[in-house]
C-alpha cells in the first residue's frame, strides 16, 4: 500500500524567489529543477529526509498551479504518496466509492505513474498517489 | 538542522468521519488520539513511513483550527519539520529576517519543543519547527 511521503507540493509564483528560503535557511538539498510543459508548470524537487518538498511555479495563467494562487495565495497544493502498486490501491478507492481524478494512473515526472484522488473523497486534501517508474 | 517531515496537519471537521479514510483506505496506522486544550482541538496522529498525519478537529467555534476551516474549508494547515536543535534553527531565521510566530520554542505534544515560522517568511506556508522531547 503506502510506504511514505513522497512529497508535498507547494505553490509558488516565482522558484527564484522560493528556493533560498528552502536550500539556504532550511537547508534542504536542491534535487533539480525542470519544466512541465503539460501542466504549464515549472518545478523544483527538494530533498527533507524521504520525501520532498515540490515547489511548482506556474509558466502562464492558464497553468492550473496559476489558478490555485488566484484563488487561495501561495501555499501548499498537494501530498503524494507513494505506492507499490498504484493500480490495486486505485481498485480499492473505487471499490470502496471513492471520486478519483484519474482512474487510470498516468505518466508523471521520471518514469513515475501517478494518479489523483478528488480532494471531495480525501476530506479536502488534493491528493497524490506515486508509483516508482521501473 | 531538518532532519525530516515530522507530521503533515491537515484541518478536518470530524475525526471519527476522517480517519478510516486515512485508516482503512489508505492503510495508515493510528498512533493516538488525544485533545489539546490550550488549542481547542483534538489531534489523531497517523503514521505513515518516517512521518505522520496530524488530523486536527476543532473542539470550539473559537479553535483557530475552526476559524481556519470557516475561511478555507478543510484541509492541509500547516507542515511540521523535524530539527535536532530548535534554539539554533530560530536564532539562523530571525538572523536572516524571518518572522516567527514564536520566537522562543514553547511546549508541544508529547514533550516536544515547538515553533511557528509566520507565513509570510515562509512563502504562505505555515511551517512548525519540531524537536523531540528529551
Amino acid at each position: 500500500m503506502l510506504t511514505k511521503i513522497n512529497h508535498i507540493g507547494v505553490a509558488v509564483k516565482s522558484l527564484n524567489d522560493t528556493i533560498p528560503f528552502y536550500q539556504d535557511t532550511l537547508g534542504m538539498t536542491l534535487a533539480g529543477i525542470e519544466e512541465v510543459s503539460e501542466q504549464k508548470v515549472r518545478v523544483a524537487m527538494l530533498q527533507i529526509g524521504e520525501s520532498m518538498i515540490e515547489l511548482l511555479e506556474p509558466t502562464s495563467a492558464e497553468s492550473p498551479i496559476a489558478t490555485f494562487i488566484d484563488k487561495n495565495g501561495c501555499g501548499i497544493h498537494h501530498i503524494a504518496y507513494e505506492v507499490d502498486d498504484i493500480e490495486k490501491v486505485i481498485a480499492k478507492l473505487l471499490g470502496e466509492g471513492a471520486r478519483m481524478i484519474d482512474e487510470k494512473p498516468r505518466q508523471g515526472a521520471h518514469g513515475t505513474s501517478i494518479a489523483f484522488i478528488h480532494p471531495k473523497s480525501s476530506n479536502g486534501v488534493l491528493t497524490e498517489l506515486c508509483q516508482a517508474g521501473h
